[in-house]
């Protein structure tokens, strides 16, 4: 299948590369990816997209945006990358007589907002706090709209937070879940800055990449007219990772945690969701991690 | 006040002009308002809005649109004025500094889509079916985020169908709702396309005008983060409308009325929502019509 992944030099884009290399992969980013036997292009996302669809591809995997943080802070460029630059590819799409691609969007729980139930459901209201979230949920609903007109066959896939996150500790204020096993688990310190009753909704690097890939085989007319979905994760707390920490690698490893709690973080991570019923794309056969244990073991092989 | 209409020759926006005439008006549509002591301009909505923007009007009432059936038919045409016209209208307000005026935009119960609950409540999730309802959602979430980065005040007001609707019969889904009344009224017939347990959700044009001049006059920080409310309206069956004709004129009018079943209308119809709590509406003291007498009543007044 001839594929086009936009964003596939970030995280789930490279591994999502690597798990697609059978096909007949074009892979775009802002920085060169580099995949040998796929056509590799270095472009920025707000040049034109026409180009990108000259070959026709069957799929397009449309993982590219400005992360949450750099959105808040540069509104402008928020809505040129996750709004226009998105819409633009539509369009471009849709100028293209007969063609209709399967298009699949990296979307985020963060198109909900407070006040959350204990278990957020699959229709609940759509109330973005960020202009990343309403960037996302706008671009959600253009990509139902153009599947209902018959443009493209669509889906946006809701993804959780993702966790184990590789490399180096960042400031992201989700930082810390990754922080407080990675770091720990090669012999280094992490800052602990919530209490560790704290909630959250995981997936793994490793989950991502898999409901793309399910996603690409599934039959999307499925989903009716509701083409956004809310990915499966774990649901769960700051002490159920430290829990599996220390069955993987020990007391000594949770010893590298620093509890140093910090009002702002802690003040954002309250207005995130932690659970979700998942319900839909569960029953559609996407699935992820049931436990931390699972997701330590997913970072280490 | 310094207000400035957007869309002011329409139906509601020549109404609320008028109820307004007290403040210091200026009023926009494509073809030129008619109204003394106001500034009247022709504009296309897809010119430059910051001229409109010279005087820093302390409040802006956007009603301007393409309609749903036109939104279906010419996409392109749907995107650029109910979507991009209110976006440009909030950059041009963004890129004034220090200004943050009221806005009062008018959205639509088309947001919504089936399946829906007997009565559908404040925070019902998003799922347009159409363009134009997909063009409203999204101008929705705009506002919201405009609203919390602090460079408007915005409010998005989903307004009921509109019934009686003055003029001649159009060829509107939604039409006959109203030319059932209006035209045996004044003793012309009428067709009626659908079942008489027909039920759908309504508000008189005067109601309409009563959402704006009361949202004028609110605090629209009691709403929070949520900018977009459910407006008041009238539950009611076609039967309904039909008994309410026969008390007011009697069984002659009813006569009037030709039953002639157009499944393409009822298979629309179908789809569209009939009952909403409009709690929090409600709660801030908006109000509609509780039956179809004082919606003929405020046709015939």
């Amino acid at each position: 299948m001839k594929i086009l992944i936009l964003g596939a030099a970030g995280m789930i884009g490279r591994r999502l590369a690597q798990a697609l290399s059978a096909h007949d992969l074009t892979l775009v980013d802002m920085i060169q990816p580099d995949q040998p036997g796929a056509i590799c292009m270095a472009r920025d996302l707000t040049a034109d997209p026409a180009p990108l669809l000259a070959g026709r591809p069957e799929a397009i995997i449309h993982l590219a945006a400005v992360v949450s943080g750099e959105a808040e802070a540069d509104f402008a460029k928020g809505y040129a990358i996750n709004l226009d630059a998105s819409r633009a590819l539509l369009e471009a799409i849709r100028a293209i007589p007969g063609y209709r691609p399967k298009l699949l969007f990296a979307s985020s729980i963060a198109v909900f907002g407070t006040p959350f139930p204990d278990q957020i459901p699959d229709d609940f209201h759509l109330t973005p706090r960020t202009s990343y979230g309403t960037q996302k949920a706008m671009t959600e609903l253009l990509i139902s709209d153009y599947t209902r007109r018959g443009f493209i066959d669509g889906l946006s896939l809701r993804l959780p937070t993702i966790c184990i996150r590789p490399g180096a500790p960042n400031k992201a204020a989700s930082g810390f879940f990754s922080n407080i096993l990675r770091e720990p688990l090669v012999g280094l310190p992490a800052v602990l800055p919530v209490e560790d009753s704290t909630r959250h909704w995981f997936a793994s690097p490793a989950s991502a990449v898999g409901f793309f890939t399910h996603a690409l085989g599934l039959d999307l007319g499925q989903f009716g007219a509701a083409r956004a979905l809310n990915m499966p994760g774990l649901s769960a707390t700051v002490a159920e990772e430290i829990e599996a920490l220390r069955r993987v690698a020990g007391q000594k490893a949770v010893d590298l945690i620093e509890v140093k709690r910090d009002e702002t973080i802690a003040a954002i991570v309250a207005g995130w969701p932690c659970d979700f019923t998942a319900t839909r794309a569960r029953a559609a056969g996407f699935v992820a991690e049931t436990s931390f244990d699972q997701i330590i073991a997913a970072h280490l092989t």
